[in-house]
């Protein structure tokens, strides 16, 4: 490999867009310098602010992030943002078209925009992002936004990952309340019903204000509520505002969260462990026989599975003994 | 322990509903026994049909799985349903109250209705949708149907352990068009066009007609679009007629699919060996002591992960020499 990493990183770390987009795609396909790449990056950030955006399909998140982007960028803060696409399980194809309504700050220099796909990436697609956060952090960006297409659970976890969470609902959605009470009002920071322009927004409002008064204990601060129009330009401003109040935050106290230290130790380990699984598991077409064996009735999924673990080495665990010992 | 495996087993299959009950139970905690049961079930399933129901929230899937499970069980079939619910990761409480709109049917004796949540259990929510499956089949049931709340990729993932995968839409959905496109399109086998009572129905299905015409390959079979009204009744028949010729051509070809044995395998051995991983790392304090190092800066995650890997065991594989040898 004619590569260096060190080469890399340090142009990536004087601002290089190019060497950045290229530090992204090796360390996406975990691929050959991923971990060396993220091991020289890494002493370098913690200080950005991430920002996940998440909401229902069509509650316009594109748009409002291109306007609060724009409104960031006007004030001179360089920004990320990592688009993430949910993709074919079959093809692994993600959907770029849509982000084409970002389109309109996707020319201004102070922005680098990355899409990822939700396909089942070696090691899954919240580290991926992780890492690509301090990329873009060690890049000089001091914002980075994570937006997602849906409220899956991928699109959750992935925006867990961030320091501040944004839902975004809009009015005549008819289950937003459904939406938001599906997991993901918990998780969010701040809420924002866009499209404000629209009827029933300001009831819809009244709605989750209510709903977090409710969930708020004695003595917490209750998360604001936006209402957002990007027609009419509403709120945006003050959502802005918002933004860069946490961001000027997080350069204060870039303490490391135990949790969020622990849950991507797990995952680095999981990634670890399904590769040396995956390996091993190639060796010989033993997992092919395997298939064979279940395919053909001469083993159920349960006992060959359990075969094979313990024919590659991986012998012990809570799940041997729950499973009553060894038929 | 006092219970029995085989006791259990043998009264699930003479169609005891709360034997069912108890044996999901087990199967989805993973729990004591969880193997044995499975391991019994398991030669006497493979021929009942598997229909997967998703689409985006808001799509009157509930409803629609209500009307077509009281047609199906007019026919004398009898029904298991699988409701997958999100949940919070953080609570890990599932979402109950929507699928009050299926309580007109769940008090018909031929139906039994399970909620499952999206949380993040150990071997995921795949592996424990396809055994309760097997265990709504084994119990009499010759058609299961997995209805989940949104498209998410896990929900996408869970309706893929299904024969046919329907997919539900409406119109008035601003981005009914982008979700569709969104990595479900390739999966589903049905189209669903719902609330047809709605202005712009028509157009809607002919939107998606000419999308998989264009999709469909010469001697492809188009899948079918149907456009149905829970108010009105429309079309509903026509749907479960449908489903009904899938659940015989299913009993006249039980054959299994190598991909998806193949997949299932994966998931279980993925499984037993994040259980073996997570076994050794409770021993001694030596997780706690790994994120400690990384929250003290002693480490970086990365280094931390792949150390700890090694001194569980857990050595070698691909990452190890994509990593370019330790530093």
């Amino acid at each position: 490999m004619d590569l260096d990493a060190g080469r890399l990183v340090e142009d990536l770390m004087l601002g290089d867009a190019r060497a950045l987009a290229r530090a992204i795609s090796i360390v996406e396909d975990r691929g050959k310098l991923w971990k060396e790449i993220m091991r020289r990056v890494y002493p370098h950030t913690g200080r950005a602010c991430v920002v996940g955006v998440t909401g229902t399909p069509g509650a316009g998140k594109s748009t409002l992030v291109g306007h609060v982007g724009r409104s960031l960028l006007e004030r001179g803060h360089a920004l990320g943002i990592v688009a993430v696409d949910p993709s074919s399980p079959y093809t692994g194809g993600a959907l770029l078209g849509d982000r084409l309504r970002m389109r309109d700050i996707s020319s201004h220099e102070g922005v680098f925009i990355r899409s990822m796909a939700t396909r089942g990436a070696l090691g899954g697609l919240c580290p991926a992002a992780r890492d690509v956060c301090r990329l873009m952090e060690a890049n000089g960006r001091d914002v980075v936004i994570i937006e997602t297409v849906g409220v899956g659970q991928d699109e959750i976890e992935v925006v867990s990952a961030s320091d501040w969470v944004v839902l975004v609902t809009f009015p005549g959605q008819g289950d937003a309340i459904q939406a938001i009470k599906a997991g993901v009002m918990e998780i969010a920071d701040i809420f924002v019903v866009n499209k404000a322009d629209r009827e029933g927004a300001g009831e819809m409002a009244s709605a989750i204000e209510a709903m977090l008064d409710l969930a708020t204990g004695p003595g917490q601060e209750r998360p604001p509520v936006f209402m957002t129009s990007c027609l009419s330009g509403e709120g945006v401003s003050a959502l802005s505002d918002h933004v860069e109040d946490l961001v000027s935050r997080r350069k204060d106290e870039p303490a490391r969260d135990r949790r969020r230290v622990a849950v991507e130790l797990m995952d680095l380990l999981d990634t670890h462990v399904r590769g040396i699984l995956r390996e091993r598991l190639g060796r010989d077409g033993i997992y092919e026989r395997a298939v064979d064996a279940v395919m053909e009735g001469r083993a159920d999924p349960y006992e060959a599975a359990w075969s094979l673990a313990e024919s590659l080495g991986f012998v012990g665990g809570p799940l041997d003994a729950d499973w009553g010992g060894r038929p």
